[in-house]
């Protein structure tokens, strides 16, 4: 069985999973039975409890679905404290249901699975150990790797079904309002965290910061949650942002993010109430700034930004160039403490944001997104998942689902060391080419060629270096060479969902 | 069959309807399985139309139930303009199910009713030539009236499904975000609305001003909307707000609310931290002034005030005295323009206010709350539903929710005009008497013999003159005499749910 984009499919497992290959991006107008979650009557009782152990018992029972956030990141202490406490209780076949899994967990997800406490995985990534680990074939079901807007989508239409919530937040009232806005732990917007205190069927919220009753604003609700626990620390602020957002020198990046620049102020959609995500990392950090020079110097404001939120950006609004940040996440420190003092930083949920069964999400509203990726081959297809050595080493993040922005951009150097970024077919398919509008690399750009618009527009710039993209592939294999096929066994160890849950690739265990 | 309250049900509409007869005021532990709406899926398309009758053709079908909110109050423009469009098509046999019908609906309600296009309805109350017109027998089913947290309930378990809502909002952008703080006819809190935008399968907003792209703060979510429609005018802002909120000079209710207020600050709950709910109307905000001044003498400062929200209120928040306020409307102008410059001011939806079947909802945190009855009888027994002539003239509203309070003190005077308010048995049971705790009236208080604590703690209050119930309504009766005992025909015209869901009691077609 191959889908829409050449991807050969285990058809058994499809048929077992229930899952139609990926057909193209359109979405179109189906009509969609959400789910709602059971609901424990609780009348005035207090909720705080200061043994997780005990809250685990309670809840948690053998084959259950749990979920946790990603919000803390690296600086995460939640999950490690709960999984401890599943793993060593005995708890088993558990399906985690993680918004995503950072670094931090990956140990404990490791003896989860080698004690028998998860059997099932689905996230929006994975990396360093445990995707090396999952990518041995070590885990018997797959993983499902969905986009955050997949996730959403899944969870309100019943797909993933969760019965515990475990969300860590950096500070409760005794009846579970909750923000992460406030306390020695903030991230900013929970916007991931809401699906999952709106839908599971038990919630347990965990902080280690417990207010006075009632705590506004309240981002997560009393009438969401069972049970407030008190620990001594949820996180480590110092790891919780990606650190001090400082200007790139490198001057690889400062060339893309000056060329990204070039093609958002050339294109059409460069004018008055545009809208743009840019996301995290050193060339979008710099494009942001750049971005934000042409704004001013053509007299030209956005009506918002959108995504995972940076200082950079909050700084637009701030300035009035912006006129709403929409805040899923947030980045960085300066981004998260923006949230309480500028009231036109919205917080929205991982619906709002991106689910593509919607009433209509944020990120079909979207102008211009830039967008990060591993590989990307001819047909555009982006890899964002796995290494060019086949090792799961990423996320979907909101990848596919902001690539439906009217101009989305792709920003990655030509090569990476030894590896080329533009390949004749990515490893991984992760976004389909036709989401794909241009691919900026320190060389020049590629414009995918059903955008006769662009090319048309784009052509006209003086001095912007533009290539087919077989071209770029081309230069990019005259640098480092045509590297030996991967080779692999027959197991597929993941599953990709498009955004609109069908399979977009598979992943397969490697050969050593 | 008879209930906890000792009132005749009607056995055989009880079991047609599948109801149980109330039991008590506990809630209890069970689980409850929420629902959840049907999603027509839109990707980006704008949601601006300028048809009301298109928007009405294309979602309203035979049978179907529509909602409206109340919050526009007696300058709702909205429910009437959707209505004439309705029988002017000739759709049949519609469950209207708003928050509450307001006496400028009244008249279309009755034509809709003649015409077939009305053939259930629940609401909180209904006044005036409605009430008269369903006391006749005029409506073939009972009318359901059940109470905010009862509705909220009703939508979230499924008892109430509501096909289109349609919501009338003082702004939106093209995509459905809306809020009730900006624009001509401002109300503040959505609160009762933002359960119909959750749970109707269809939502259509209504707005006279179109805001640019994106609208926050967001308290309906393009997410909720399938259709935004821009009119000339929803609401008149003057009819609006209970208009200006002067310090009442009538001396009874001043006597009354400084009564009141005595037995709030002898109380055990009078203490730092302690929360209250005064509602509207002369008493209720005299009480607001008195309980200020009480405040500040003692050097106490309340968590949080709850409900319907007014001025006095707001001006507590702003003088620091309250540290919350929790609204889920706002009766005045100035409660609903403190909303958009005090991020204290917490909107709440009506699920969060008083659903019983919740992870926990404001009213069970509540310490004192401040109600009023047009009947009140030596069992504690409240009625604010019917008059004396058995003709309905009220709304449940919050009563039966806010009566959950540790201290719930009706105040009511002892007679209206030749009308005994005090009474051996009122007309119909809206709140039953073990959640009322005090009566106040101007010429004393009554204590639930219930409550021996509060007996022994105001017994002691120089000067506070303590009644038995049965000694007040023996004062009434003295002032008025007996009335001659109503008479009824044998049709059950409406229902009065308790927030559980039970029925307290039946109200029947009066006798000519």
């Amino acid at each position: 069985m191959k889908n829409k984009v050449n991807r050969q499919l285990d058809e058994k497992l499809m048929d077992q999973l229930n899952y139609q290959p990926f057909q193209g991006a359109a979405i179109g107008h189906p009509v969609k039975q959400r789910v709602a979650p059971k609901v424990r009557v609780s009348t005035g009782e207090d909720k705080l409890v200061d043994s997780l152990e005990d809250v685990v018992k309670k809840t948690v029972k053998d084959g259950m679905t749990i979920s946790f956030h990603h919000h803390f990141r690296n600086g995460d202490f939640v999950f490690n404290k709960v999984m401890r406490i599943i793993i060593d209780l005995g708890i088993k076949n558990l399906t985690l249901a993680p918004s995503s899994l950072t670094g931090v967990m990956n140990e404990l997800v490791i003896e989860g699975i080698k004690k028998g406490a998860i059997t099932n995985i689905t996230s929006s990534g994975m990396r360093g150990s445990l995707g090396d680990f999952i990518s041995h074939g070590n885990l018997e079901n797959p993983v499902i790797f969905r986009s955050h807007g997949g996730r959403a989508r899944a969870i309100e239409n019943g797909e993933i079904k969760i019965d515990v919530a475990f969300l860590g937040v950096p500070n409760a009232d005794r009846l579970g309002n909750a923000n992460g806005r406030f306390g020695d732990a903030v991230f900013g917007s929970l916007g991931y965290a809401l699906m999952d205190a709106q839908y599971a069927d038990q919630v347990v919220l965990i902080t280690d910061n417990i207010v006075p009753y009632p705590n506004t604003p309240a981002s997560i609700k009393q009438t969401q949650v069972d049970y407030v626990v008190k620990v001594d620390k949820v996180g480590d602020p110092d790891k919780i942002g990606s650190g001090a957002t400082r200007f790139t020198k490198d001057p690889k990046e400062l060339r893309i993010a000056e060329m990204v620049n070039r093609v958002i102020v050339n294109s059409s959609y460069f004018k008055n109430d545009f809208s743009f995500q840019t996301g995290s990392g050193g060339a979008a950090l710099a494009v942001t700034r750049y971005l934000r020079q042409s704004m001013i110097d053509n007299g030209i404001k956005a009506s918002f930004a959108l995504g995972g939120i940076t200082k950079p950006t909050t700084d637009l609004l701030k300035e009035g160039l912006v006129r709403r940040v929409m805040d899923v996440q947030d980045f960085d420190k300066g981004a998260a403490d923006s949230m309480h003092s500028n009231p036109n930083q919205q917080e929205i949920d991982a619906s709002w944001y991106a689910d593509a069964d919607n009433k209509g999400a944020m990120v079909d509203q979207l102008d211009v997104v830039i967008l990060s990726a591993l590989e990307i081959d001819t047909k555009f297809n982006v890899n964002v998942m796995t290494g060019s050595d086949g090792v799961i080493r990423g996320a979907v993040g909101g990848h596919q689902d902001a690539a439906t922005a009217k101009l989305t951009i792709i920003c990655a150097p030509l090569v990476r060391g030894r590896i080329a970024t533009v390949t004749p077919d990515v490893t991984t398919i992760v976004t389909p080419g036709e989401s794909v509008d241009v691919l900026v690399t320190e060389v020049g750009i590629a414009i995918n060629p059903k955008r006769t618009d662009l090319i048309k527009i784009l052509s006209q710039v003086p001095g912007l270096p533009i290539y087919t993209i077989e071209e770029l592939q081309q230069l990019a294999q005259k640098q480092v060479g045509t590297p030996k096929p991967l080779e692999y066994q027959d197991k597929v160890v993941a599953l990709i969902e498009y955004r609109d849950g069908s399979i977009i690739d598979q992943v397969k265990q490697i050969k050593d």
